[in-house]
């Protein structure tokens, strides 16, 4: 965390949870973000409420409205936060918003694969193509040549429940059509990682570990610190106490 | 090959390509399969030609119709071929129908991720819950304990593309929707070997490697012999010259 330093980061499915976590931790920093972008699904809505009340006391956190699924709503959104940043880049894209549905093999079904995939994989590789041009400007406006989360990245927000080695909780409900989307969320990181190189832009997915929240439920075990307190960080300068899985 | 004795098989895609090349392969063994079911869209049309004369002079060749990616027509196939095989149980189901496009990371969209995944990955899905019944059924008929392609299997034909770690071929186009399908249908393959391993069902995902198809295109190599002429097998009693992926 020491070595962070952004000037700007937008962190999707921001108003609960682990994205709202982040929220709170880089209005926090000691030298925070000039621009903290909290994208949800409705931020005038009862579910972004704390993200309202932390907007009324922080300048600098910008609520935008995104549907992950939608790719207007995408469009729309990287518009918005390219007319805040004015002629700046951003630093960080964290692809946090995600659903999960214990279906098991037996009762998985063609809608609940669809929309899990849509959510959790393809959302994900249209915010990373909206929001490129901004990645590329902060990239370039970098004295830095490494590759890091300070200069430009994409934060893909994946699981160990995605490995197919690991299969990590299997019995907590299967999941199949949320292990699949996350595998495949992980072969697109790594496409990202090959592709937007050249860009200057890292790409990595993260396993947050299975944290207390709406989604990790009363099973989830707080392993440690809270994620948004962890002083040291496995993928570079991000804030993180979960495993990098790639690149 | 010399191993595997099979008295029914059910090949998706089975009207061109490594399906009909699969087909081939059943219908010339030495003791050919008592049923082989040729699964394809569209049993009458232009493209199933080779398939209608196979059928005319092999007996015991079934064309299924067959739309991968509607519920109602995976049902109805598993309808008639339970039918045809009367009270017996069905050794091999073979996920062989899949799609892919070129597309790159700048150009892939909802449309087309959405398209590949239902097709390469919810697909196998669907057909093995739909199977299941008759997959057990061979199973519990068959006097041998251990997991087999000649007691009751599930073979779903993945791609070294969908391997995180090689990327096989990344600069062939990209295809990152294809590339995110088949690691989704990697882990679908672990998800269905760990679940269905209790009713005697093996599951295993294949790289047949780039073979020279309709899909393979102009720039597929011809790698040692073709697949349905390989004496062994790298996959139990499976007669293919790919790699095994999983479990």
């Amino acid at each position: 965390m020491a070595g962070l330093q952004v000037c700007s980061v937008l962190v999707t499915g921001a108003n609960q949870g682990i994205g709202l976590g982040l929220v709170r931790h880089f209005l926090g920093m000691p030298n925070p973000p000039k621009w903290v972008f909290a994208a949800c699904q409705d931020p005038k809505g009862q579910r972004a409420q704390e993200l309202q009340n932390l907007a009324s006391k922080h300048p600098n956190l910008v609520i935008i409205p995104l549907e992950v699924t939608d790719p207007a709503s995408i469009k729309a959104a990287a518009a918005r936060v390219g007319e805040h940043l004015g002629g700046s880049g951003l630093n960080l894209l964290i692809n946090n918003a995600g659903i999960m549905k214990l279906n098991s093999l037996d009762n998985e079904t063609l809608e609940d694969m669809t929309q899990v995939y849509t959510t959790n994989t393809i959302g994900p590789l249209l915010l990373g193509q909206a929001f490129l041009p901004l990645l590329k400007k902060a990239a370039q406006g970098s004295p830095s040549s490494a590759l890091s989360c300070s200069k430009a990245a994409i934060i893909n927000m994946s699981s160990s429940g995605g490995s197919i080695e690991e299969v990590y909780l299997w019995n907590y409900g299967q999941a199949v059509s949320y292990r699949c989307s996350k595998a495949a969320l992980n072969m697109l990181t790594k496409c990202q990682s090959l592709g937007y190189r050249q860009h200057g832009v890292l790409c990595v997915a993260l396993h947050p570990g299975w944290v207390q929240t709406d989604m990790g439920g009363a099973g989830s075990q707080k392993v440690g610190v809270s994620p948004w307190q962890v002083p040291q960080s496995p993928c570079a300068d991000f804030p993180w106490e979960g495993r990098e899985l790639l690149p």
